[in-house]
């Protein structure tokens, strides 16, 4: 029987591995936002000097691996994998982004649970003493996802108010055996839920029994409580999804209000920044775990996170065919202390 | 410094999984090619009952999931990881595949090379005593492939001589920490490799230098050579490629003629089956190992195998855009000892 696999979904990590340095690169309306202050680098250009917004979505993916491994003093050459997805069309956001970089590379697809998936799969990789060092990386572009998932943005839609806005932003994580934390102790694997959510302008709805089902595992796989961290934090569920994941847990007695938060909250000004229900999309988590979360846990702010990835598994054919939307949540969480 | 791995890409299994069992699920085309009696099952009906080609490939995945584990005689409860992706836009065919069976899931996005990497995965998790039990599963459909990248199929375009056909089918495997092999030894992680082919109909070409690439490591990171396999078999380079792919070897003064296949050219006829180039798709190395591979290994008359799994990484945005098509390959060692 596997020693490290507790209960249905979790893993717990004997050697934990060590996020070495992060770096997160973002848009200009990111940029303006509550976290401004928390990010590496902030481009003007939504093209990020390319020609389309698909480029633009991969530039970002090199520009946060570059500056993560500067940061951290190490080549390409000495990252032994590295952990990418996002969700354009066959992830062409991360190969295209890490074609030069000439890393040997697993190809992920989470959707929005990418940051966390891409942790979770690096970290037990690591642990099990297949690597020294990986990266973990994810992106999304507010332009590439609008054409590819919705609207021309020629066509000036008008959005829904359970719309999320998808943010233009890549995270990326270095991940070593060896260092001096955060460290990541646990994965908790996503089953996919499908509660019959069928409004592709509501993925708040679609991904919070996913969260729940997450989330309730890792308490119940190793035996934890809210109490046990001082950060909860989702993905991107939103202000709709959110409620919902807080009623979940309400119903179950459980109440998350004190110590929960969901970084498709924490990247906008929600009243200033007319983004209706919050932010959506893979570099929403990863540019808010890479900056704002990672800097609170090196200060001391947070000394233990749950970090609870989320994605909505929908693409255009099956939400035309008249499909529910599935989801899936990865959690992984984060320690000060081994 | 990490103990399992060996050169820049390659990973040691000191504990080797071992393929449980194994499912195949195809259609017509397939099941009247060479290795027709190597299916599980064989579809009369190119929509497996449902109501389009997408949902179709979702219903080969459940089905060759669920014929894995009925061979095994273990319900979906007793998997601990799924590992699965295809090409479909946001890996559709997977994850609705696998809505119903609940089990704790990695989605993967690794083109054509899904089934190797799935494999590469999954054993790597084992081996590091984070699972006792994972399936590894991926799926391709001609029709769901030919209209999300090349033209509507009522439209009846001339294909060209390096196409290759797109296989209907999902294959499926179950590792297990224990059992009688075939037993997964080493795994060779790609590397994305770009030569500039910008052909959308030549794949091949496109896929051979990744499939050099990997290869070459496996051989150079384990000090290894042809001779120590009874075969070595790429993914889906298809005739192109394959001639191609020896070429490389031959400029190395390697000849690799004497054990190389290539799935591409093992599933169909290609003179009585109207196939060009050949076959591909993510379906086409699945099925064909989970057929025909692994019965010649059971039977003996292999006993190991190099399974190299071959992808293109293009999207049709990618291919609008004007890019070149990078590729990556993924390689496992299956081997009747441990």
């Amino acid at each position: 029987m596997s020693l490290k696999h507790v209960g249905r979904q979790s893993v717990s990590l004997p050697n934990p591995p060590s996020i070495i340095t992060t770096a997160c690169v973002v848009g200009k309306k990111e940029g303006e936002g509550p976290l401004r202050d928390t990010f590496d680098h902030i481009s003007d250009d939504a093209y990020f000097g390319q020609k389309t917004w698909e480029k633009a979505e991969s530039q970002m993916v090199k520009l946060a691996v570059t500056k993560a491994l500067d940061k951290a003093k190490l080549s390409a050459s000495e990252i032994d994998f590295v952990f990418a997805g996002d969700l354009l069309n066959q992830c062409i956001g991360s190969t295209f982004g890490l074609r030069e970089l000439e890393i040997p590379m697993f190809g992920l697809f989470g959707a929005c649970s990418t940051m966390a998936e891409s942790l979770a799969l690096g970290s037990m990789v690591i642990d099990g003493g297949f690597a020294d060092r990986v990266v973990a990386v994810t992106s999304s572009h507010f332009c590439s996802a609008e054409r590819q998932f919705r609207l021309p943005l020629e066509y000036g839609g008008q959005r829904t108010p359970t719309a999320q806005w998808t943010v233009t932003g890549a995270g990326a994580v270095v991940l070593a055996a060896e260092g001096p934390g955060p460290y990541i102790k646990h994965v908790t694997c996503g089953i996919i839920t499908d509660e019959g959510i069928k409004d592709a302008n509501n993925m708040g709805a679609a991904m919070a029994p996913a969260a729940y089902s997450t989330i309730s595992a890792h308490f119940n796989d190793l035996a934890v409580s809210p109490s046990d961290y001082d950060l909860i934090v989702t993905g991107d569920l939103g202000a709709l999804g959110a409620e919902i994941l807080l009623d979940f847990f309400k119903n179950d007695g459980i109440d998350l209000t004190p110590n929960y938060n969901d970084c498709g909250l924490m990247i906008f000004d929600r009243d200033g920044q007319d983004v209706h229900a919050g932010a959506s999309g893979c570099g929403c988590s990863a540019a808010v775990l890479c900056g704002h979360l990672l800097q609170s846990m090196r200060s001391g702010r947070y000394n233990k996170i749950l970090f609870a990835g989320t994605g909505a598994l929908l693409s255009t054919v099956s939400a035309q065919q008249g499909e529910s939307i599935p989801s899936i949540c990865c959690a992984v969480t984060l320690s000060n202390t081994k």
